[in-house]
This record gives C-alpha cells, sequence and structure tokens, in this order.
C-alpha cells in the first residue's frame, strides 16, 4: 500500500519509543489485545468473542501455520479455494498437507465459490482454509453463502481456518460477517485469523491476533512452551491498539481513495474489453490476462516485459490463475494513471511508451 | 533498567515510522542483521561468523526453546549451572527435559564455576545451556575456563547453547570471550543466543540473533514452516540495527553509571558485613540474603515485607537461590540510595521508616 502510517499510530509509535516502552512491557492483565479485538468485533459485527479465546502471534501466516502445525498431521487434506493468496497456498504444500481445491466460477453475477463443489471436495479433508473477504477475486461472502460454508463445516466436521485480515476494507453495500459469529457450532471449529495491518498498512509491525474457537485447540497452543512461537513486540501492539482506538477516520478516507480507485481501474478495464466486478473489499483487482494480449504461461514475466509494470497473479495463485493477473490499487492516483496508461497501451497490443526491461516496475504487487 | 532508550535508536525508529517503513520489509539480500552480527562479532571478539549461520528470532529464549524443540526430546538431560535465570531453568522444566544442576561455587576468590563437578554431571546429558557473562553471579567466564568447558563438551558429545546477552555489558578488567570462537569443535557444537536488548535496553523490541554452529540443526531450522515461529518486526530490526551502528558511546557512558553504581552497592554490601565480588559484568548484584536477616524460605517476600523494596532471588534460581537475593542496580543515583538506604535499615534489623506494606516496591528485578 502506498500510503503512509495512519499519524495516529505514528504518535503512539513515537510515544512509546520517547518515553522508554521499550523495555518488558507491563500488563498485568494479560495482552490488552485480546481485550480490544473484543471489543472491535461487537462493535463492528455484532460478534461476542471472550477475550480469553484469543492470542497473538507475529504473523497472520504463523497463525495458519501454528493452526496446521497443532491441529493436523502431514497427508491431512487442507480445502482451499483457487484463486487463492499464493503463501497459503505455499504453506499448504510447505507443511507436507494434502491441497485440495475447489474454484471460485467466473459466472454472469460475477465470482461465486461452487458450493456444491466445496461440499464433495470436502469429503476427505480436515479443514476448509477459508479466505473472506476473498484476495485475490475481492469478493465478501454473503451471509446465505457463509451459512452454506458452515453447513458443509459441520456435516465434514471440518476445522475452519477463516482468514478475515481484508475484512475492514470492506466498500460500501457489502457486509462482512465474521465466519464465527454465525453460531455455536461453526463458532467452536472455527480459527479465525486478522490483524490490523491490511487496514492500517501496518504490516512491518508484525502482530496479528487469532480467535481459537475451539478450547481442545486454543488448550494444546497455550500447553506448548510459552516462547516457543515467539513474542510480539511492544511496538506491535501500541500501533495495533492505536489504530484500532483512534484509527477509523483515517480508514475511511482510505476506503474512499481505494472506492475511487477501484471505479477507475474498472473503467481501464471495460476499455481493454472486460466486464470485470468490482472488487467487494480491499484493494486488489483479478483479471483476465488476455485482456492485455498475455497468453502465456507466465503472464506477470510477459506484462512487466512489454510495459515495465510488474503486477502479480499467474500459476502461484492456484487453479486459472495462471490466466490472471492481480492488480494492486492501493496508490496515489498519479502512479495508478501511469500504470494503467502503460497497461492500456499493451491492451492496444501498441506497447507503451519509455516501457521495457530498463523502466523501473511501476506498482508494487 | 531505568534508563531511557539510546538516542540514535529512538531516531531511527522515529524515521522508520514517519517515512512509511511499516509495510513490507524490503531486504533482498536477506535480514540484514545476520551481516551486522558477524561484523560486529568480528570487531568486538576477533570471532569470525558466517552471516548466513545466523538466523533472528524474536526473543532470546525462543532461540533456547526452539533449540530445545529440533535438537532433543522430551527426558533428555540438559545441563544446567545453578543459580541460574528463572526463565532458562523454567523452561527445562516446562519442555520436560531432565534438568541436571551444577553449581556455582562461592570460594574466597569469589564465585567459580564447578568445572570438575560439571564434568561428572554432563555424563548423561545430551546439552549443556551456558550462561557467560553469569546471570545471577554476574561472572565473566575467562578463557581458560571456557577452553575447560569446550574440553567437557566435546568429551561428553554435548550441544552447547551459550546464551550471550549481557556480554557488551562486561566491566573494565574482564574480557568476553564467545564460547564458538575457541576452535572449530567447539564451534560446530554451540548455539550462540544474543540480542542488543539487554545492553541498550530494547526488550519490548522483541528481536535477538542466534548462530547456529551445528550445520546440521540449522538445516533443521530452516527445513520448518517459514512462518512457524514467527517474524521479527521491521522495528525491532532497524532498532537493533541502529543501536550496533550507533549506539557505543552511549553504552559506554551506561558502564560508567553501572560501574560506579555496582561499587556503591558493594559498598553498602560490605556495611551489612557480607564481602561480595564485584559484578564482573551487567547490572545484577547477587547476594547472601542473610546479610539482610532473611533467613526464611522465601527471602523476597520478606525484604518486600520489611522495606517496601522489590527484589529478585529466592528459589527460582535453582541451587541454593532460595539464600540469596538479586539487586538490579541499572537505575539513577538517587532511587538507589533510596533501595540502599532501605536495605540497610532492614540490615540493621530496624525497619527502614516509611517502609511496609503499603510503600510502593522500589526497585525492579
Amino acid at each position: 500500500m502506498d500510503f503512509p502510517v495512519p499519524p495516529v499510530v505514528v504518535e503512539a509509535l513515537d510515544h512509546a519509543v520517547r518515553h522508554g516502552a521499550l523495555g518488558y512491557p507491563d500488563w498485568p492483565g494479560g495482552n490488552p489485545l485480546r481485550a480490544a479485538f473484543a471489543g472491535r468485533m461487537r462493535a463492528r459485527y455484532g460478534w461476542r468473542v471472550a477475550a480469553d479465546e484469543v492470542r497473538e502471534h507475529t504473523d497472520l501466516i504463523q497463525g495458519l501455520q501454528l493452526t496446521l502445525h497443532l491441529a493436523t498431521a502431514p497427508g491431512d487434506g487442507v480445502l482451499v479455494q483457487t484463486p487463492n493468496y499464493p503463501p497459503f497456498l505455499a504453506t499448504v504444500t510447505t507443511m507436507a498437507r494434502r491441497r485440495v481445491e475447489s474454484p471460485w466460477l467466473r459466472t454472469a453475477d460475477g465470482w461465486v465459490p461452487d458450493l456444491a463443489g466445496l461440499d464433495r471436495a470436502a469429503r476427505d479433508c480436515r479443514v476448509l482454509l477459508l479466505v473472506n473477504p476473498h484476495n485475490p477475486t475481492g469478493r465478501v461472502l454473503t451471509r446465505d453463502e457463509l451459512r452454506e460454508v458452515a453447513v458443509i463445516a459441520r456435516r465434514h466436521d471440518l476445522l475452519v481456518i477463516s482468514d478475515e485480515i481484508h475484512a475492514e476494507l470492506t466498500h460500501d453495500g457489502h457486509e462482512h460477517v465474521p465466519l464465527a459469529s454465525l453460531g455455536d457450532d461453526i463458532a467452536r471449529r472455527t480459527v479465525t485469523l486478522t490483524s490490523a495491518t491490511k487496514a492500517f498498512n501496518l504490516a512491518g509491525l508484525r502482530c496479528s491476533v487469532v480467535h481459537y474457537g475451539p478450547e481442545r485447540l486454543r488448550a494444546l497452543r497455550d500447553a506448548q512452551p510459552p516462547d516457543l512461537y515467539g513474542v510480539v513486540s511492544t511496538l506491535g501492539v501500541v500501533g495495533t491498539l492505536a489504530a484500532w482506538q483512534g484509527g477509523d477516520d483515517w480508514q475511511r478516507r482510505l476506503l474512499r481513495v481505494l472506492d475511487r480507485n477501484r471505479r477507475r481501474t474498472a473503467a481501464a478495464l471495460a476499455e481493454w474489453g472486460g466486464a470485470e466486478p468490482l472488487p467487494e473489499a480491499g484493494y486488489l483487482y483479478w483479471f483476465p490476462a488476455a485482456l492485455l494480449g498475455a497468453t502465456g504461461e507466465d503472464p506477470v514475466a510477459d506484462v512487466l516485459d512489454r510495459t515495465g509494470v510488474l503486477l502479480d497473479g499467474g500459476a502461484g495463485f492456484g487453479g486459472d490463475g495462471h490466466r490472471h493477473l492481480r492488480l494492486n490499487f492501493a496508490t496515489g492516483a498519479p502512479l495508478l494513471e501511469e500504470v494503467l496508461g502503460r497497461l492500456s497501451a499493451a491492451a492496444r497490443g501498441a506497447g507503451a511508451p519509455g516501457a521495457g526491461a530498463g523502466a523501473s516496475p511501476a506498482v508494487g504487487r
């Protein structure tokens, strides 16, 4: 994300650094993130979470890996919906779990999860890894879709790991529903992963929170050596608390910029011949590589070579990812126009002026 | 430690926060801590370390726990010298390794490791956990003592985990020697744990470095899921680099203050009837609780009750810890005088004026 850190977070970190809060933290009631998370879930989504079911980690993916490590064994089936965030897919492979894929379908109504297929694929899985809001399609699952997911999870006795890190970047007209808020059964089988790092641009803080719905899993986690999996930094906690307590105005302004940018990108895609559904959350646009004439096996390299613009996408996303590209539009208008201009030239089959191997990549992934 | 964070660290963190270094870090050559550690070891101790043998963790104790987790199994013998830092001893117990103790001996020459006893006790151990400079006695092992440790490690084919976090706080007249710098055999069997957090007062940054001497162990560590054990924060790295690159003047001033305070504390101990050897490193003074008339099973509670001063010490340190107290003298002169004044009153058996259950504890542990 090409935006500065929210000033309220800067001030809080600055205060902590200048006033000696870099010694051992003094949190007599335990890590304050837990209660803060519970309060925020209740206020935003009406989801009542007990603070003592929350734990903190240094990274969202750590929460995923630790859950797989504690709750599953090599060879266990992990159900993922593709396309998907490459580090999630890579985790399943690296940890020697069996990756079972169910596709997102591109229909006339936009991106739709294949829930009938998900149900079938779940038959010999132990875990469903849900990404909602979804990366890369930008879909926010509806309450009805989530209810179906919960039925599938119950029917096949799945543990669900629900990544909800993009939840707070849900655009107007859509509603994020925490999966575990749907009812007791799904709550008891769901591990919810989130962090303030996406919605407040704080990735480097290395701080995430995990709600452990399954009591047995939480107990297993607490029975581990206390520091084996690391400790979040004081500044990670201070920054997250500041964002949650004072960053909502900043986030509203961010969402206005992202809304403008997703519409601007949609207009460009339309010019290139695509009618691609607006992302319902976040700052990523997933679209067919063919719109840019990138029909080979590595559309990212192809587009970089022809335009000097580094997009993401490709086979690492699983499914038919190799036929898609992902554009990150969390940037200012001038850079976005530069990027879209170069891509438009490529779409016209003309090659963008000034592009080529020597040009520096113009947009983050 | 009751001192502010070094200004050079404050400035570096402030710059990172204000200039957007909170996104995903961009370290194309890998984490820069590794080369910085290698450079510092060579400059300070003549120890030639390959940067690619270094890994970073969020906490020194994580490095200990991960090494025990990867290299040993429950029931394996872990040799520790007591008294010792309570979280280290607790780790051995929590991880269900067998704790084998060898004592530090209080002789007319001061605190001396019982190396003959260590050799005997090592017979059925897999690991030696060395703490050097030692906490709580403040001893800095001499090169000759370390050579004997290396011989013992080789004789019993031990993995050595060497905590050297207090190394940079070694006082004039003593020399810190990294154990792994003694030779090839000991280097290949030693995991060295350190961090800038003690010597620069940065505990809350949660950043430590580990030198993995044993190649097999390093490979095992690298074969783990990449985020399972967490990720150090960007600010942890920025702060550590700033301290190492620009904090030496600050550290020299710190050492002057600590030197003054250890001598002042020694003088107080002499008044109470003790001739306790000066700590050779660090800011902790280990002394017999009997000097304060605290002869019961819980000297910490006894002294807190009588003086309002919260020391550390007691049974958690293992060995004869229950007969000792540990005073942290990393504080300013006024507070140190207040503390020593109250303790002096206790030593005289008079009860300090204004002390008692209602008084707030006057010094950190």
